[in-house]
């Protein structure tokens, strides 16, 4: 469950107005005739996910588990970053001899670090997951020219064997050549555009290498697709966070900053930025997202958040158990004068932390929301990030956007392919 | 040497007024009348550093590194993210046996990450450097409180010979407790505030220990004080990045993009946030600062930037030649449909895809700022640290605002000490 609190008064949001503009974007969700919905095949994804897939899933990650050491997993923008924040929400901060790591290569273009990365695995058995849906995104290509002639050299025709192919189930450059040497393949599917596609193999393959229970993932985001389904403008945790956002939006605050206390959640963070950002930023409109891990960044940003210009405002993603913790102990002398602290554990510093720093923050004029999940685990994560995807679902059509397409992106790419003389451009 | 380029016309924004202030602002600094002078000691830092100073850092981390595998850093803010910016841009992604490796810890509250950190260090030789003016500030603190144990039960008697404090020199609890036990000391100058003090022990000794090599450091960041050092409101690196923002910010670009295409530089990234957040970002002003990586956020906020609320301005750092590159060979199927780009290193591609990027985030309506450094070494990184220090003195005076405090930090602490019931509060 999450569950959504706000500094302000909520009945003041949900006017009669919101509501029913709400109700209307609510239907039109569900039933599929709302601005772009030939992309939302993410919505009853979780519910309509197969055992057999799942199983499928995890027997492939079982084999590459087998067969490598590490999982260089190649993919950029949605086609890395729900993997990534799953991955690193779970893994520990230190590993020193892992048995099993997960990597990433093509989600940015740098010599230095596909060749250290080739040395680095040189003494290691390596399996690759490709992702991309049309397999000539630039980056991930890229990446994979180099990757794919690296495991030729290193392991002949065995190679194929160790190569796994995410993309489009009918065409593409990516589908063509996975066909013709015979990698194995998963889905890239045609109606779930990449930022929402955590629960597709795109995020559960590399999930699953990396040793994580993908069941419980799903059946957290199940959880989420089925308590977040009926519109309740009161108590659905989705249409209040959006709720509340748009009407910060519109009274000004045009900048959210997503805090954290823990700092396993920072990858949680980028994938939430790309989710809101992508889907909102159209139009001269959206509201800007950004993240700080706190305590860290009250000593770099907070200054600016207790004091700055006034058109932020704050959203804590809050963990309120943790599984490992440390307790404050009495010091014979003292010296630090942490005393006053003794039997007080890490955590519950954070959670003290967490209410001093959003009262100052609210009193300096910064409107706070509180976005609370009960632990740090698969289920927990999967029922946030589906979380996340209705709500911002709700928040595009709020402002009158279209969350599932990203018109945006063109424009660069057409320039850069202009400058590099790309064949048709 | 650094050099600043602008889409916009440099004219405009280097009015008479305009000038006549900053040179009062320059006039300011260098004869240390303007407000917050007390804390001005970065100014002429470089050049004052004498040659036994840095003799002392070296020989000191050369100590560190014959008894030690692991030096962990305690501290936070201002204390970490100067010697982090540095050697994260200097160091290899991928080290698959570090002989030596820099640690950080009480940069926030975790009681996972501090019982991973103490299991993963656990086998191997350990050193600590604990970085706090005060030896009060609580996260630092409550880390050594628990990493100083550690030491004494690995250690025993033998733990103070790898215990290296830097702080007050006068006063303090951290000052108190490192002359009792004997612990070597390195000071914080009285002058110098956090974010200001890459250059003084708190950022040279980690380093230093690190392996690089801060004579080069110094010596960028002492050209960088000497050709800055004159009033010129054309030429002066520091001067056109402060004058063009501010302008910007005027014209109501009140949220700053800095990016990147080298994901090495992402710990600059977060130096600079603090930086110009903590300087700038009071009394209800301040451009508020974020930061992207390319190509890879381009994929994530790049439909924002392109397209999203018209808020923003955005500078590029860029490394203009790469130490390691690769080469896109030609593919004999050309299944990717990349062997337009053969003969292209990747570092040229990032310098291609910066100026598409750019044109085409400026035709969208993002004003361009353009940080060139010729390339990633210690000299260059200590011309640029000092670069943005001193232009963002410039840059808060512009804003009216003294940018050598930051009264709102004190605003959650006290918060936050009420709420635990701190002796005092």
């Amino acid at each position: 469950m999450v569950n959504v609190t706000y500094s302000g008064n909520y009945a003041d949001v949900m006017t009669d107005d919101k509501k029913q503009k709400l109700k209307q974007i609510h239907d039109g969700l569900y039933e599929k005739t709302g601005a772009g919905s030939d992309f939302l095949g993410w919505l009853d994804w979780p519910s309509g996910l197969s055992q057999s897939f799942l199983n499928n899933i995890k027997s492939t990650a079982e084999a590459i588990r087998g067969q490598a050491d590490v999982l260089i997993v190649i993919g950029i923008g949605g086609s890395y970053l729900g993997a990534k924040a799953v991955i690193e929400a779970l893994q520990p901060y230190f590993d020193k001899n892992p048995d099993f790591e997960v990597l990433f290569a093509g989600h940015q273009v740098s010599g230095a670090y596909l060749k250290e990365l080739m040395a680095y695995v040189d003494d290691r058995e390596v399996a690759l997951n490709v992702i991309s849906k049309s397999g000539t995104t630039t980056e991930p290509a890229l990446a994979f020219r180099f990757l794919q002639k690296y495991m030729k050299e290193r392991y002949g025709n065995e190679a194929a064997e160790r190569i796994y192919v995410t993309t489009d189930e009918e065409k593409g450059a990516l589908l063509t050549l996975a066909k013709e040497k015979g990698y194995k393949r998963f889905v890239v599917p045609d109606d779930v555009g990449g930022r929402y596609s955590v629960f597709t193999a795109v995020g559960l393959l590399p999930i699953a290498a990396a040793g994580f229970n993908v069941e419980g993932l799903v059946e957290g985001a199940r959880a989420a697709e089925n308590e977040l389904k009926a519109f309740d403008a009161e108590d659905n945790a989705a249409i209040r966070y959006a709720a509340i956002r748009h009407d910060l939006y519109e009274q000004g605050y045009t900048n959210e900053v997503l805090a954290t206390f823990e700092p396993k959640l920072s990858f949680v963070q980028e994938w939430w930025k790309q989710l809101f950002g992508e889907s909102e930023g159209k139009e001269h409109k959206g509201i800007l997202p950004l993240s700080v891990v706190y305590t860290t960044d009250l000593h770099s940003l907070g200054q600016y958040i207790q004091d700055g210009k006034r058109d932020l405002m704050e959203s804590f993603l809050i963990v309120d158990e943790a599984d490992e913790d440390l307790e404050v102990f009495e010091a014979e002398n003292n010296a630090d004068q942490l005393n006053y602290l003794s039997g007080l554990s890490l955590h519950d510093f954070n959670l003290v932390a967490y209410k001093g720093v959003s009262e100052a923050h609210l009193s300096g004029g910064v409107p706070q929301i509180g976005i609370h999940v009960s632990k740090l685990d698969e289920y927990n994560l999967g029922y946030l990030l589906y979380f996340y995807m209705l709500s911002c679902a709700y928040s595009a059509y709020l402002l009158d956007i279209n969350p599932f397409n990203q018109p945006g992106v063109e424009d660069y790419k057409t320039a850069i392919f202009k400058l590099l003389k790309k064949p048709g451009y």
